[in-house]
């Protein structure tokens, strides 16, 4: 159990740590560099985080990933007509396109280590529970009759978090959204009745 | 001007350090592991990449996508059949599940550095080049009469390449084939008629 105090200190890390992945990278963030930006000593960096610098990471991870779910309410939890998937299109695409270009899993991919078990499950964790939305919403969409009926919801949101994914990759290397909302459009379009 | 000795020189130089990064990532690999794989001192591998590391990096994703696109022949030049699409859908699935999990654009996002100008210009180059050929299959497919005549091609085309670059990033980051498979089955149903 962590204590409220305690929790606070544990988020202060965590937020120090992600602010430095942003501004310069994980691999160049050091233990040293969060320890200073959060006014927390050695000690207690290995109190909360026993393992070091890849549970950090990880927890970096899980803590940018609420960001973005929570950047993408209310419309993530309200998939249910063809209204309600354009605008949650069009918020995906001005959020990677203006707010930045960080993605929580190219933290898991990049700098934790893509074969590393536990930041693999971490990564599984984070995309199972953002397709159960996606998910979700397609199954609402259906039932409202906006939707093709014959489509598995699950196959077809795991297409929809592919093709996000994907354009932002993209986007990372080339700089443009064409891939992000040509996905995103062919996914609606076959979708959406 | 390359001399046929000096392009093998320089050929020699790229598949080291793309070896070096594959086993190592590009993180770990420095100008003299791939001078010592390679046989070459420092002074030739500045007479081959004056501007150092980067270029050399750059040099290697070209190199590296050469080798993704001729991985993919015959079937990427001659997608007019749904029987080609769903031979060349499992070529990919089976390519990165079994064949390692290096993506020549993964280099030049994570590790030649997102912002700089000349990644962003190769990657763009690499991703054009992969999407003509995709392009040219959709508009040979539609004149087959196989393939939705309603559907605009390079569109389609940016949608199948965001479709596979999504389902490799979240395969590096889970471990799992589902979303490339979902995604690519997804373009195809939309697809093909």
């Amino acid at each position: 159990m962590t204590t409220g105090k305690g929790a606070a200190t544990r988020l202060r890390i965590v937020e120090a740590a992600a602010a430095e992945i942003r501004e310069r990278g994980a691999n160049a963030t050091t233990l040293d560099d969060v320890g200073r930006r959060s006014g927390t000593g050695k000690g207690q960096m290995f109190h909360y985080f026993p393992q070091g610098r890849e549970e950090l990471l990880l927890a970096v991870a899980v803590h940018e990933a609420d960001r973005v779910f929570e950047g993408q309410q209310p419309y993530l939890d309200e998939l249910t007509s063809r209204a309600a998937w354009e605008a949650w299109r069009d918020l995906i695409v001005e959020q990677y396109r203006d707010q930045g270009l960080y993605c929580p899993l190219g933290v898991l991919i990049s700098d934790v280590g893509r074969y590393s078990p536990a930041s693999q499950a971490v990564a599984a964790q984070l995309v199972r529970r953002w397709q159960e939305c996606v998910r979700a919403g397609i199954e609402a969409t259906q039932a409202a009759g906006e939707a093709d009926p014959e489509l598995d919801a699950d196959r077809t949101a795991a297409a929809v978090i592919g093709a996000i994914q994907g354009g932002v990759t993209v986007l990372l290397s080339t700089g443009s959204t064409e891939h992000l909302e040509a996905g995103l459009n062919l996914c609606l379009d076959r979708l959406l009745l």
